[in-house]
């Protein structure tokens, strides 16, 4: 089968996502695993490949269907154009502004189908906002463009996957976000998931919001009245979902393998134990959208741009896994 | 040195707790390395010892300084009287009773100075409540026996040490004890313990309480207002303390060696990495007490009671942290 077409976003061309891409697409076997473009600076491309000296040819191309996936080439989609002379490592308006345009480009590519996922380099939420984008990520922007309510971010490691009720909101609000019916949509994510994952038949564990899951309501009450009712519908729509379990042991218990996915209710529920596992090669997904979105789980890394340092373990994971999501998209 | 005396509390006697003891004491080199006794029943640890089928001595003692160490003897403090046919894994008043019993004798004992630390096997709330003490724990039993106010839970293990300003209290709840005078105590205990764990300046990181500890006041206030200005006071008392960090990334870096310790704002935040590292041999220390109490990190197991299969080696690392914190405690 022919792998889908995934479209790379450069991210914040200040920061390092020209050298990761660079160094992704100038394997010689890349192109044998990926059917892969780049939406980005064919400029800034050119400059990375210099900087990390490996050979990369550079293929501006107007539109996906022109692009040609030769060995050692990078097809790039040109959006706008930056001064060659940018400066690395540094907060650019400029920059931030490119940043946001490649995503908005690539959404309307994979809103149309001309590409079937998304794989995003790293952007500079403060450029962007210099930019006068104010969005707080890439997530938001995505929901935004393609007008969807229910997605939730997923992170992807081989011993652990975990997907958020909420993410980058104050756990004071994260409380007030774990309402049934909130509990179930991602529930139901988590399922779909895992199905395209190749999970025949998903086991869903949800992590309760307080300690021991509230224990009988000794410790909140939200795990009873919020997270058990959604629970209940789940298994009630014949998806296999158990819990709330108390949080700390049901990470411990997904990782050995009685789970296959943990529904965790809050940004540090999911990222404290994803991250002390060493997220060395993990993937950070949005799904909901009418698309796949995979990220890597990096930043701009503002302090070694430009020195071609930057691995590209994690673009790599993230070409890997958009690509497997994307298959049983279409197979599906 | 001589080592200093701990008292090991039996626990639940329809618990794994007697098995455990049984274990630890029949080891012929253990009183080598200790200077312990038991506070609990004698009829049960002879149970016990036969059911593990080791060969266990049992020397009943009217108080600590009568205790000999003998090899392969274990020297108890008996307390109450249980039937000999109480039965294992089962909730029971009786047993409720005697577990409390125990725990309020052994800090009779330490607090006079006659035993230099505890060491305790779990007990059953339930149990304990059907006796008609309301405790939510043994925290909370020794520090209203010994009027302390300012204690804390401190998890053990030999990669990451965390210890915590609010445990068994709902999400909501654990917001509102992050509060700057509770910081300051919890990162002053965290200091001094690490002290005497033998680290000369201990550095203390302090998580946040937000996604990314708040990213400036973004994702709430708590890490400006309430976090921030204890680890401020902190450093003006001479301590090396950081944070509020992100934390889920503090995690990590404590693990990898930038940390001593870190201080975490509720349950799970320490929980969920102690538990996911795998904690077979991790120690739960209560700090602030007039005397150091560690613990097992395992509850009364009523589902193995009684079959001999439980594994006493978090009881031989309670002990092993308990002898070195008391013998810091009586060299500093």
């Amino acid at each position: 089968m022919t792998p889908p077409l995934v479209a790379v976003t450069m991210g914040d061309p200040a920061g390092v996502g020209p050298e990761i891409i660079a160094k992704t697409f100038a394997d010689p076997d890349f192109h044998a695993r990926n059917r892969a473009l780049i939406v980005g600076d064919a400029g800034m491309l050119e400059r990375a490949a210099q900087l990390v000296g490996l050979p990369l040819e550079i293929n501006e191309i107007p539109g996906p269907e022109d692009a040609a996936f030769g060995p050692g080439t990078a097809d790039v989609l040109q959006v706008g154009g930056l001064p060659p002379d940018l400066p690395f490592g540094e907060l650019d308006a400029r920059a931030g502004d490119a940043a946001f345009r490649y995503v908005e480009r690539a959404t309307r590519l994979a809103s149309a189908g001309r590409v079937a996922a998304i794989a995003t380099a790293p952007l500079n939420k403060e450029a962007m906002h210099l930019a006068g984008h104010g969005y707080p990520g890439h997530t938001e922007i995505l929901a935004d463009l393609t007008g969807t309510e229910d997605y939730a971010m997923m992170l992807v490691t081989d011993e652990l996957k975990v997907i958020h009720v909420s993410t980058h909101v104050s756990l004071r609000e994260a409380i007030e976000r774990a309402q049934p019916e909130r509990e179930l949509a991602v529930i139901r994510l988590a399922h779909e998931s895992m199905r395209k994952l190749g999970v025949e038949s998903p086991r869903v564990a949800v992590a309760g919001l307080n300690p021991h899951a509230g224990e009988n309501g000794l410790f909140g009450k939200e795990d009873l009245e919020k997270i058990r009712p959604a629970v209940k519908a789940a298994l009630e729509e014949g998806m296999d979902a158990s819990g709330p379990w108390a949080p700390d042991t049901v990470m411990m218990r997904a990782r050995q393998g009685y789970f296959d996915v943990v529904v965790v209710q809050y940004h540090d529920q999911g990222h404290i134990p994803i991250k002390l596992m060493g997220f060395d090669t993990g993937v950070n997904v949005t799904v909901g959208l009418p698309f796949f979105r995979t990220s890597v789980d990096h930043g701009t890394a503002f302090d070694i741009a430009g020195t071609g340092r930057a691995d590209h373990a994690s673009l790599k994971a993230a070409l890997d896994l958009a690509r497997t999501l994307a298959s049983a998209e279409v197979g599906g």
